[in-house]
């Protein structure tokens, strides 16, 4: 008789919400062979679309699980409405019933009755047009109790091989830190590019500099190899830019918060 | 007897400065067959580690050039110190002389009894210790007469494969461009790293998601795939990121003014 390793447990998940998250995490958990059986969302149009992508699942019309033999609910709608929503969640006593939130405490499911809560939080960006391979994302766990941890772990360790345990406290530190990292330098990313548009000049002619300053940012601490007109104290040419943002008296501003901050970090 | 090719003329090359722009491109066109037959530096130590270094130079306690048979000089030096740097240069009339400083003008270089002025502009961000591949690294060019644009044309096209001529007025918005898109957004990913260090959580987890964030920024652009608190509105997540950033006043500004831009961002 063969053994029963961790990894070929096969479980049995609904999914409350439909976007992005939801989206590229039911696919990748049907792909490694669970069974997403259903998927709520308000939106009809939503829910029926992943539905309709999935092999087993069903779009159903209410977050009530109750009738469902399934071992885990994911909860992955936006961390504003996560509240409302696991208040309006009904599931069989003892069901485990996750959030993909990197900023909203495990403590928030308290209020499901019955429900065992834990944290599935994938540390990736997802947009529904481009896939994006699991394997390599970290994916951040979290539960109170011992055997609720065991099931999100055996989840997460089958769709990605990079899965730790993280608090509540430091992962809400966690996702800080992935603003700045990736919202507010994508903003950054934006702007450049919007720059580039009104000198009419070509969007790719700064990508090799993007990736080699993120390769360089990754072996170095950032901080010990910035470079630029705001490390050089280089005056000149920052009322010159300053001067070319006259149109722009918001970006006038970012720049100037931008390379004071440069100008007074510690190293 | 065989053809004479653009690729296969080989320049006699002196260098001023020894810093990272001159270290790197210096090396590329030794190897590319070039002769870089002097360095100066002002600092006696950089010249001569930089001479050193390359199979043909010499290292020169001044910037008088006029007794070097030499087709070009390159002058690679801090923004704040070109001008300076120029007024001290001395070449044989006739000999081209090419900046590579993304927000100087050509102009800058119209001091220079005798010479040609040219702009040998690699878009790309150098430090000593980490090799980059010239080949894919736009080279932008800029003079006024035609044969100093073929020289420096010859030159950048023996080291790398992407040559554009661009003049003084949109090189400087190109090198704003870079600022955001380089210099800013190290500065976020430092600032990153600064928190997640803070929390005690190892610098590589975000690294798949900052990977992720830049190769979805090449695909579209960077304002219409736009995630995280700040385009949601996310007051409550907003709210407890500037709560949690109350001991860095500076980094509570930063957010701030960030998540304003990305609200007031028209796409």
């Amino acid at each position: 008789m063969p053994e029963t390793t961790v990894e070929s447990v096969k479980l049995k998940i609904a999914f409350v919400g439909a976007g992005n998250v939801a989206w590229h995490l039911s696919q990748a958990l049907a792909t490694a062979g669970h069974q997403v059986m259903a998927v709520y969302s308000r939106s009809a149009l939503s829910r029926t679309e992943l539905a309709s992508a999935l092999p087993e699942a069903i779009a159903v019309s209410s977050s009530d699980f109750t009738g469902f033999a399934i071992d885990l609910v994911i909860i992955s709608v936006p961390d504003a409405a996560l509240a409302q929503v696991a208040k309006e969640l009904k599931v069989t006593p003892g069901t485990v019933v996750a959030h993909t939130s990197g900023s909203q405490p495990l403590a928030i499911l308290h209020q499901i009755p019955g429900a065992r809560p834990a944290v599935f939080y994938p540390l990736q960006t997802f947009s529904k047009t481009k896939a994006v391979n699991l394997q390599e994302v970290p994916i951040l766990l979290e539960a109170e109790q011992e055997d609720a941890l065991q099931l999100v772990e055996t989840l997460a360790k089958s769709i990605s091989s990079k899965v730790y345990k993280v608090d509540s406290e430091h992962r809400r530190h966690l996702h800080l830190a992935a603003v700045f990292a990736c919202n507010f330098t994508n903003h950054l990313l934006g702007i450049s590019q919007k720059l580039l548009q009104e000198a009419n000049l070509p969007g790719e002619l700064l990508q090799p500099l993007i990736h080699e300053t993120v390769a360089k940012a990754m072996q170095q601490h950032p901080f010990k190899i910035q470079t630029g007109p705001a490390i050089r104290h280089d005056e000149n040419v920052i009322q010159a830019h300053l001067q070319m943002l006259q149109q722009h008296p918001r970006l006038q501003e970012l720049y100037q918060k931008l390379t004071e901050s440069i100008q007074t970090t510690k190293v």
